[in-house]
C-alpha cells in the first residue's frame, strides 16, 4: 500500500472522520504509541462501517478482522486530532479490504489495510459471500483514481 | 485508607497475585501511567473475586463497581511485575469494599479501594442483600490485624 | 462528592470539553469500561489544566496526581461522545482538588475528584506552595454556587 | 507469513515468553480485542529485543517500527495467558523483520511480523546499517527449519 501515492493523498479517499487523540495515547517517546495508533485505525474502520450501513441498503453485515497491515510513515502527536480517511480497496468473494490513511496537519503519517471477512450469520466462525448490495456500496466508496 | 499502616504492609493482606507490567503501561514520564495502574487494580480485583468464587461456596455473585479510590504513593516502573494484595475491608448490607495494595520490589506504591454493589440477578440496575455465605467468605478474607 | 447536587449539574461547572468515545473503550458488558472511563477523566483533567495555562498568567506548573476518586453513577455508552465538566473544588497549601463530572445526553453518569500536588521544579518528588497567581486562577474556575 | 506452516509451530521459534492477559483486553465479544492483541505482540517484541541485548554483545541498538502485519487466525480468550514465540525472519541492510506467533493452549491463534529499522543514533529519523554483531545475533535467533 505504501507504494501507491494515491493512498497518501487525503483527497483520494471517499470518506473521512476526525478523531481526537488522548494523553494516554502517548508513550515515553512523547509521540502516539504504535498500539494507540492501531486503536485509532480501529476506530476509523468501525465508523466507516457505520457510514456504509447508514448510507446504503446493506442491512447490518458483520465482519471478522482477518488481517491488519500498518505502515508507520511518521510520528503522530498529541493533542491535535487525527483525520482518518477510508476507502474500500479490494472486494473479493467473501472478504474485502478496507484501506485507511492517517493524516495530521494535512500530512499522511500512516496507512492501514484491514481484511474483513463477511461472517455467515448462522455460523460465527464461517464466512459468507458478499451480497450484491454490499458489493455495490463498497464500489461507491472505493479509492478515487 | 492511606492513614492505616496495615494497608501498606503486604503481610496484612490474606491474598495476593503477581501481575506483569507492559511496555504500553508507560506514559511519557517513563513510569506506569495512572490509568494503566487503575487497570492493574481492576485486574487484581477481578482475580480476587475469582479466588473467592473458587474457594468458598458463594455461587457466582455479580457486582457493580460503584466507587473507586486510588492513592498514588510512588511511581511504579516497567518491566518488573507488580504484586497486588487484596482484602475485604468493610461489608455492608448490599455492598462491600475491596481493598488493594500495589507493591513493587516489596515497596507499597499505592492503595485502591473499590465499593462493589451486589447486583440483584433479576434487576440489572438494582442491588441485593449480601447473602450469608458471601458475608462469611469476605470475613475469611479480611485484612489481618 | 456524590452528596453535593451541584456536582451533578453541568451548569455549575465553569468549563467543559466534549470527548469522543472509542469502540475500544467498551468491555464485554457493551458499556464503557470503568478503566476507560478513568482515561476519559484523565483526558478532561489534562485539558482543563491547559485551559488554565492558556487563560491565566500562571506559567507552566507541573502537578503530581496523588489521589483519584471516581463515583460511577450510571453506564456510559459508545458511540456518543461524553461531556466532561471541570472545576477547582478545594485549594490547599501545596495541592488542589480538580472536580469533574461526566455527562452523556445531558445526564450525569459519574464524578471524579483528583488531588493534584504542585511539584517543586527543583525536586521531582517534592511539593511546593501554590503560587498566588495559580491560586487566583483556580478561584476563577471554582464550582458555581 | 500465514502460508508458512513453520510459523504456526511453536517449536520452530528459538525464543518465547508467557504474557498474562487482562480483563481489560476483552471487548464486548468476550474475546481479546484485536488492538489488545496488537499490544500483546508489542510486549513480545520488546521482550525479544531485551533477550537479544542480554544474550549477545550488540550494545543497545534502537529500532523504529516501520510496519506491522497481523494475521488473526482464531480468538484468544481471557484469563489464560498467551505464549508469544519470536524469531528473526529476514535481515536486510538497515532493517530486520521480527516474526511472532501467539499461542494459547498450544494452538496458534495469530501471527505478527514487524519491520524494525535500525536507527542512526545521531539522527533520530534516519536509518543506519545493521552492525555485524547484531546481524550475527539475529542469525542465531532465526526460525528453525
Amino acid at each position: 500500500m505504501r507504494g501507491d501515492p494515491a493512498r497518501r493523498d487525503a483527497a483520494a479517499y471517499p470518506w473521512s472522520v476526525e478523531i481526537q487523540t488522548r494523553f494516554g495515547d502517548m508513550d515515553f517517546n512523547a509521540h502516539l504509541n504504535n498500539v494507540a495508533v492501531a486503536q485509532l485505525y480501529e476506530e476509523g474502520r468501525v465508523r466507516f462501517n457505520w457510514h456504509l450501513r447508514d448510507t446504503f441498503p446493506i442491512g447490518r453485515p458483520r465482519f471478522l478482522v482477518a488481517r491488519v497491515e500498518i505502515d508507520y510513515l511518521g510520528e503522530a502527536r498529541y493533542p491535535a486530532p487525527v483525520m482518518l480517511a477510508a476507502a474500500a480497496i479490494e472486494v473479493g468473494r467473501t472478504s474485502w479490504r478496507a484501506g485507511l490513511g492517517l493524516f495530521q496537519g494535512g500530512v499522511c503519517l500512516g496507512l492501514c489495510d484491514s481484511v474483513l471477512v463477511h461472517r455467515d450469520p448462522g455460523d460465527a466462525a464461517g464466512s459468507a459471500p458478499i451480497p450484491d448490495a454490499l458489493r455495490a456500496a463498497l464500489g461507491e466508496r472505493s479509492l478515487r483514481a
